[in-house]
């Protein structure tokens, strides 16, 4: 498999936690985010809006968009699963997923907020991705009330950790208060002390800068 | 059941959708968005980003985030199923609904405007909703490449129709220019020729304005 991305793509990153938690190999190609070199022609060939990351299956399937890669991780390599069994519970996980990849994430890109800065300069830019995140992150510290630990859903980490985790380093990187989020850093922590989310963080991979 | 909602909101709209498609009938509750309701503490408790539609099952269970909602309607009550069968097939439909929940709507929704309209006015306000909208659907116009319809994804609507309908719904709301799609006006004729889609239109709700 050949896997599309950047080092500092929370996105890209989701899918290398679960390629780990999986045991699954991909070839890494690194696309520089800020050079725009995910606008590309050949690139935009792959992955038409122009985004990291895009997975290319061993039978040379193109799949874009990392939540549907890691729904299909999960559907195609079983074990150990990403979601819970039960319909209910998978919902509940889905929704932290999607309240940081739907809410937070796409708020707060590179393209985002380079049109902030346009309108507001530097300042208003970081104001708007400290606040994005710290809004949105304030809310899923609220939705895990039930919350026993370790991970986001009890025992295994599941797609919710596998968004989390990226997005608390985009937090830390916009200067976001993490001391209102014990629950969430408290997750992070037994995240990282697994191998599949440490060999995956952004200063791990060959592009890193 | 009970669909906590709004009738111009594209999420809701998601799911009332869905929930027409499945045969399957939910009281409706309505909260005022620009009167800001769905902040009202009581709201809060059941979703705590602040964010319509959240579902209640017949068992109480609160679910909320729409993506989440439409997964979990399909793995509760399957036909008709709103998703392929065969993974790389799911995968697909799930990337096109995904590139609208995660990188149009949420990018071009009431708060993030209002923070637009703070940095530059009325105009830039304007101009950031048709461009986020005219961009991510060219995209979407893109990723339809191998297209055959009437559907996006074949002979029955999917998840990646549910998604498309409201956000086409928003496009022509915000200026957009929808010649750029044939595509995707094809296939909101074709879904809107469904009774499914067309009992879940806002102006058709019995809270629209």
């Amino acid at each position: 498999m050949i896997l599309h991305g950047y080092f500092r793509s929370s996105a890209a990153y989701r899918v290398r936690i679960a390629l780990n938690m999986k045991g699954l190999l991909a070839r890494q190609v690194s696309h520089h985010l800020r050079r725009e070199e995910q606008r590309a022609p050949a690139y935009l060939a792959l992955n038409p809006q122009g985004l990291v990351p895009t997975l290319i299956t061993e039978s040379g399937a193109v799949l874009t968009q990392s939540l549907a890669i890691l729904e299909w991780l999960d559907e195609t390599h079983p074990h150990p699963p990403l979601l819970p069994r039960e319909p209910l519970a998978r919902a509940h996980v889905r929704a932290f997923a999607y309240a940081i990849a739907c809410d937070i994430h796409p708020v707060q890109n590179l393209k985002v907020l380079a049109e902030v800065r346009k309108l507001g300069g530097e300042d208003a830019a970081a104001e708007w991705a400290r606040r994005v995140n710290q809004d949105g992150l304030d809310a899923c510290e609220a939705m895990l009330k039930d919350w026993t630990g370790p991970f986001c859903f009890g025992a295994a980490p599941t797609l919710a950790d596998i968004c989390l985790v990226p997005q608390l380093v985009n937090a830390r990187r916009f200067g976001a208060d993490l001391s209102r989020w014990p629950k969430l850093t408290a997750i992070e922590a037994a995240c990282k002390a697994l191998p599949a989310f440490a060999d995956a963080a952004p200063e791990n991979q060959p592009d890193a800068e």
